[in-house]
């Protein structure tokens, strides 16, 4: 099974092939991965929330919603690249910092003890 | 070293030990996952490409970014968790798509070529 | 009462006194504009649909939602100075276009024929 | 002339003849206002910051950009409309109190004191 690694490697290639490194740079890049954002929002912006926890079984909304997850994971995947960042290890340490901050005493069932994770 | 699935393993159970999976609807983690790229935006907005491009060796901006990247993951992790989405098989399935769609001969050094990757 | 073209002169002269205007091309705003809306994202992502039509009777998130709303008008009134467009003019020319596409018979209560309007 | 609350008219029959308003609670319309924000980013990411300081000299470029900004215009007064909020007076009031937290002075050709305006 291909990992984070591998598809850092493909995506990298991908780019290199076509000669795309004079555009990735990490502004652009984040400009591109947050275009791509937009365009998964717009999949699920009329849907009420129920609707869009059911969005995967609809034929038609489903395929859109998996490529629009595919295309924000690339830009992603390949920002991390450029910038010299472990996606995993970044979101861990980002993770083990949320977890002091929101203990599960004061966060229970709080949505406004959400903002950061 | 820990992959993706454990890291999504790690931020489900985050997740669940504070009960936010009420929270967690698709749309909603949409929402929350715009919001972390627009944090991201925010630290990269007024840097020069060039600028951008040595963000990591800065003492104040590179934590920061690398933080963003991180809460970018986590919301993306757990997004693509909620909806029963495979990251990287979602990534790669776009890449072999684009790949058709920008053929190298095409797309070499074109950046009006590079809309979706 | 002051309109638009007074918020542009304002927005205009204060980036002017502070020498912003290097920082201020269009690709940087269009960031800024874009963080800002990320933002206001964060503002109401966790509240349900039904508490998001009551969010400017909360005393708390009401003032931080017109605040949000407030920075995003900002970076619009200031790209839209910037790149020469009339903003309500383009709105209007938008709306025009919109209603030859989702005719009333066409669109009526249909959500999936709004995606632009 | 028109004017903003010209638009916001417009905007508002608009919705109203094609029975929208079940849609447009503000969480459903920010996201759309976030969707058509990312296609704005998408027109300039890969642009040079001079190149993009040129867009709306580019036959293709300045009209599809011009089309974008009617778009975020369109969803931010449907936004601004639905929640109650006058949009001039909301920058204002951002304006004032930026102009007490970035003092000429302090901000002078500084971008990093620029955050929020």
């Amino acid at each position: 099974m291909p990992n984070v690694e591998d598809l850092t490697e493909r995506v990298r290639a991908f780019a290199h092939e076509r000669d795309w490194q004079q555009f990735h740079t990490p502004k652009n890049l984040a400009m591109a991965l947050a275009g791509e954002v937009g365009e998964l929002l717009a999949e699920l912006q009329w849907l009420t929330p129920e609707q869009s926890a059911q969005v995967m079984a609809d034929p038609e909304l489903g395929p859109r919603v998996r490529a629009e997850i595919g295309d924000v994971t690339i830009y992603l995947v390949r920002l991390a690249d450029v910038l010299g960042i472990d996606l995993v290890q970044a979101a861990l340490a980002k993770l083990a910092d949320s977890a002091t901050r929101y203990t599960v005493e004061a966060a229970r069932g709080r949505a406004d003890k959400i903002k950061d994770a």
